[in-house]
Parts: C-alpha cells; structure tokens; sequence
C-alpha cells in the first residue's frame, strides 16, 4: 500500500480587491491598503491541487490526470479565469476574496467531484504572487 | 568604448480589460475574448527595463541600479501597482491596455526622465503572463 | 510606427537522438556521447515565438495572440508533442534533430502561415533544457 | 534535538511511453492518450532528494550534500539519464514509467544508500513537467 | 476552524564560507571543499516564511502579510542582507553557517516576534542555491 | 547559409564588495550602499553564454555543446566558483567587480578561447540577483 501524491498545476488570472462592506472606507484602506483600491487590481493566479492515492496496478496512476485537468478546468478556471473575483463567481459571493479564504473555497469546490472520481484531495497551494502564497489541507 | 546594457526588473499587480468603446459589445467579446469581460482581470506584469551605456571608470556602472531602481518605483510601479490601468491612470486614460500599447506608454513615462539622469532607455520587456509578453525599442 | 515585438510561448514533450545514418557507431557515440543513445532519450521544449509589427488602433495588437496560440498549436505542438522527433514527423524526416536544425524546421512551418494573418515573424528560441536553447531569426 | 530537513535537486532528461501490454492497443490510446504514443516521447525530469537529520555540531551538516550529490549521480542520474525509461533500466524492466511508479522505485535505488551513510531519506519530489509531479515519502 | 497557511518570501544576498576553528585547514577542506575558500564566497538566498493560522472573519487574513513582511524584514533581512555571515551577525558568531544552523537560527529569530503579532511560525524554506535548500518546523 | 545562436548557461557562486580604493569610506558608503560592505556580500551568478554559427551538415550544431560547457568550466566557472572576486581572481585584480565589468572581463577570457575553436562568441549575459542582470556583445 505504497501512497504517492500527485499534483497538477492550473492558472487563473483575475481581478480583486480586498473590502470589508462593513467597514468605513478609511478602515479598509488602514488594514488593507493599496489592496484596497476600489477600481480593483488583479493577479496572476497559479493553483497546485494535490491529490494521494495508491498507484493502480494497471496503470501506474493514482489518478487520471486528464480527469484531474478537466475537472479543474469546470470547476475552477471557467468561473475564475479573467473573473472579477468579488463580482463574478457566485460562490465567492459576500466573502473576502483573500488567498486564504480563496483557497478554502476552491476546495470546497474540488473535493466532492475528486472524490467522485475515486480519489481524494490532499493539498492545495495557491499563488498569489511569486512572494505570497498560501496552503491548505481542508482544514486539519 | 565598450557599450554594456544592464538591466532591472520591477513588478507591478493590476486589472484591466480590452475593450474598443466605439464597438459594440458583440464585436469586443468576438476580438477580445474573455479579456472583454465587463467586470475586468488582472495580471501580475512583470518589466525588464534595459539601460545602455560604458561603465563609468570609477564605478564600473553604466547608471547606478539604485537611481534606476527609484525612477522605475516613482514613474511606473506606483501609478500601476494595485491599480485599475483603464481607469486609474491618467496616462492611459482612452488608450487600449493591450501589452503592445502598454509597453509603449511606460516607455514614454521612463525615456526622458533616464535621459536627465546622464543615461540611455534601450530596451523594454512586460510579461502580461508567464506565455505572453511584449518587448520594445522605442519604437524602431 | 511604433514597432513592437510579442511572443507566445509554447510547449511540447517529444523523444529524439542525435545520429547520422552516414557514420559508424564508434563515431556517432564519440560526437554525440550520451545523446547518441540508440534507445532515445527525451525533452520538454519551450518554444517563444516572437511576431514583429505595428499595434493595430483599434485593437492595440500587433497579432491576435488567440490567433497566434492556435496557429503554434495546429504547426508545431500537434505534430511535435508526445512524439519522436526522428520517427513521427515528415518535415524533420531524414534530419538531425539537434536544436539549432529543429528551430529552423519550426521556423519553415510557422514564417508563411504567419505572413497569411498578415505578420511577420521575427524570432524563435526553443529551450532544450534550463541549460541549452537556440535563437533564430529566418537565418540572418 | 533540531531536526532540518534538507535537499538536493538533480535532473535527467529521459524517453519512455505509457503501455500496459496486457491490454489491447485501443484500450492503451484511450486510457493513455497521447502518452502511448508507440515510438515513445520524453522528458527533462527534475528530482528533490529530501534527507532529513540533526546537524552534526563539528560540520553544521545533517549530511554532506557533496557525498548525496555523487550518490545520486551514481544511483538515479547515471541509469536514467539520455535514457528510455521503458527499454533501458533494468530496476524499471516490466513496470508502467507513470511519474508515481517511477518515484516509488527511485526510492527504493535511494533509500539503503543513504542509510548507509548514516542519513535518513525523508521525501522525493519528481516533477514530469511543468504541471505535474509526484511526491513520495517511502509508501506511508 | 479552517487552519490555512500562508507564506511569504524574502531573499538576501550575503558572504560566508565553511569553516571550522578547531580543525587544521587540511580537515576543513577535505569536508568542506570550495565551501571552505578562506576568502569567502556567497549566495542569493531566498527564504520562505510560512505562518498558520485561521483565517479572521473580519480581514480574511492568517496573518496581515505587510506586518509579517516588516518583521522579516527587520528581524531577518537588515541583519543578513550584504553582509558576511560568519562575521557581521551577533546572532550568528561562532556558530557554523551551513544552511540546517542558518535556517535554526533565522527560526530563533522570528518565532517569537510573530507569536507576538498573535500568530504561529509553522515552517521555513531556505534555498541558497537553485539545487540545494533546507526546511525547518522549529525541530520537530 | 542559415545562421543559429545557441546559448549554454553556467553558474557560480562568489563573494566582492563594491569598492573604490581611490574614494574615502563615505564617498564608497555613499555611492555603493550596502554593496561597500567592507566584509564583503555574496550572489549566485548565472551566466548565459551565446555563440553563433552555421548549423556543420553532419552533426547540425553551430559548435558541440559539451566543448563549450568544457571550456566555460575552465574558464568561468573554475578561477570565479566559490571565490572573492576582488581577492582570489588574477584577471580581475584591480578592477570593480560590478556585473558590468564582471562581464567585460569574462568576455576577454572566453572569446579567444571560443575562436580556436572555430565558433564565434555572440553575447553574453550575466545575472546578479533575478532582478539585475547585465548583458554584452564585445562592446558594440
């Protein structure tokens, strides 16, 4: 029972800002300064999603990456991929739109229909910039 | 006289979107894609800015990295970071923000002020993606 | 006119080695070294293709690079991806597969088509490894 | 009692296919896709050997990376590098070349000679691409 | 109770060499080799920071990333940064400048300022090549 | 007569300080910042060597990689590796070691060498940190 993580790298590129609606406007840009910055800016978004399993003898895969592609495709770059992160994805709708709180909700969208396909998420680390990012492992 | 080009990297995270004003909406969504997308994207862009010149005697610098540093931080970095390129810059204000036209603008924010500091703009190169980028002159 | 330079970069795996049909083993292993293995070895290519031209004013384009991905897609990557560069490809047939007689190869299948979208390109860098990679413009 | 963890990188540029002989040649193609492609593809694999150990008081080193680089050269670079993963190993002969077969059986040709210099093998990383790569921390 | 984490990263660039006093300079180079030039050498390091946390309802944030980047900055890149390791560190002195004692000392460092900020130190990364780096979670 | 460039890139790891013997310590502290450390800093140079040629007929290359990967480990890599450049080098003895001169002179040791033989030295291009890198085409 050998387990082996894979994992595949998807990208997304999206506006943002970081606003709290019930906050002044002095408050926001206090705690989250130029990210604050009400026309919005963007990033380029890197995802690395991690999946373990044991590799299947007939194939040496623990799973499909051309399922774990395409499912990341639906799931993940067709509604965030040149998205405005606060105004055009309705699960992100109300929330804050920091790394952290993206990530938790990109596995809320991965693990369920990973697990349909009989494997199981283990990580995700997301990118924000080349010197910021963040990890997640659904919570533990 | 030996000509050396040196060059410094910055970095700055906006939205935008590309969208012609004087078409209609069906004609920007078929040239431009999702990049038309109302709510706009972003990009971490990534510039190259290459300086030419013969290394000073006394220094053995063509233009000290610190000035050029600087100049980059003043004229580029802070009207860009965390900024909305269609809206919040008054130097692009009714100009597509295609990397084609962007790397030309910056180029016009940068040539002169370089000029003051005794050294030469050669060269400029703005990574929109890590697939996409523009490179330029001055424009011969 | 203002002349700018945009490039897209593309991707393929493929499987080569370098032989001459004309010499003897002792040769071919004396010039190539481990390369010559008569078994294959493989690469992942990094191609930048880098297009020349005037930004069009109402698109701030020089190229649609949609146009340009697809293009690389259907000349380069389909015939070149997941392949042997010496057993699977007509126009490398008969070749040697080094990197600098590839780039001319890849050059010959992109100049025209190109030109037909009404652009012009001016320059190829294929990567072989972090290590080694070719530039070529037409020949010049 | 500090324990670090430390690694060291190498590379091998490699052919191989994905085929399971026991099936037939459609099932390969629609399980495989283009990976089955009869006359092989390849890579440049890059591999992270993670040792891990308390540092040595006189040397500051829980091992000295120059004796893991050399025993990496002689026990992964020199079997599979300019290699056909498939034809030419024999510790591969009859195994599926998927990156987590693949990195489980690295491990197995790292994990005694390590312990033979008195370290402890802690993790491999084996990236097939860009995109995808493996990890593996001895089966558990 | 979402535990995410978060990175963020640094880098300095700094002399060292390996050496230890209480050897003759024939043991120190038989273990240390080219590390041991008693002229120095030196590296760009590049340090990953990562803290865990949960994610505060109000911000979104594990950790607000401008104070952890100020602290790293002061606690770990005014000290380190264009200097000798070996020599100009308090922190440091006497102490071997290997990657494993460098990154247990730069832990020592931070730990307690971040807990201070209410957050927790979970890892660090230390790379002081493109092929050999170390990691750290406070010795455990 | 189609001509390649063809490029293969080396790294070393080397402590220098930025210092005028000429100047006083406030005019050195002054122009040179941090990079007058008088205790010396420390960077890991990555250079990129270019040449170009016609592709030989028989064997495709513009010159065999392994002899100019030789050549710069004699060169380049063995007399700057792991070495002060202001002390340890006899043909930088006396100079600045800004990455401007750096390259001058790395020029002067390579383009003989590449001469005999038979190919000729195009560029070469010499980063510092992955901010600042110089480039060179033998002074023109």
């Amino acid at each position: 029972m050998k387990q082996v993580y894979i994992t595949r790298r998807a990208r997304f590129n999206a506006a943002h800002k970081l606003w709290n609606p019930g906050w002044s406007d002095e408050n926001n840009i206090d705690v989250f300064g130029k990210c604050a910055n009400v026309n919005w800016h963007g990033h380029n978004y890197d995802l690395h999603v991690t999946i373990k399993g044991v590799p299947h003898p007939d194939t040496g895969f623990c799973m499909n990456l051309s399922d774990l592609k395409e499912l990341i495709r639906i799931r993940v770059e067709e509604p965030l991929d040149h998205r405005n992160l606060n105004l055009d994805v309705p699960w992100l709708a109300g929330k804050m739109t920091s790394t952290e709180i993206l990530i938790i909700e990109i596995w809320e969208q991965l693990e369920e229909a990973i697990s349909e396909k009989g494997s199981t998420l283990h990580k995700l680390r997301l990118y924000e910039t080349e010197n910021n990012y963040a990890e997640y492992y659904g919570g533990e």
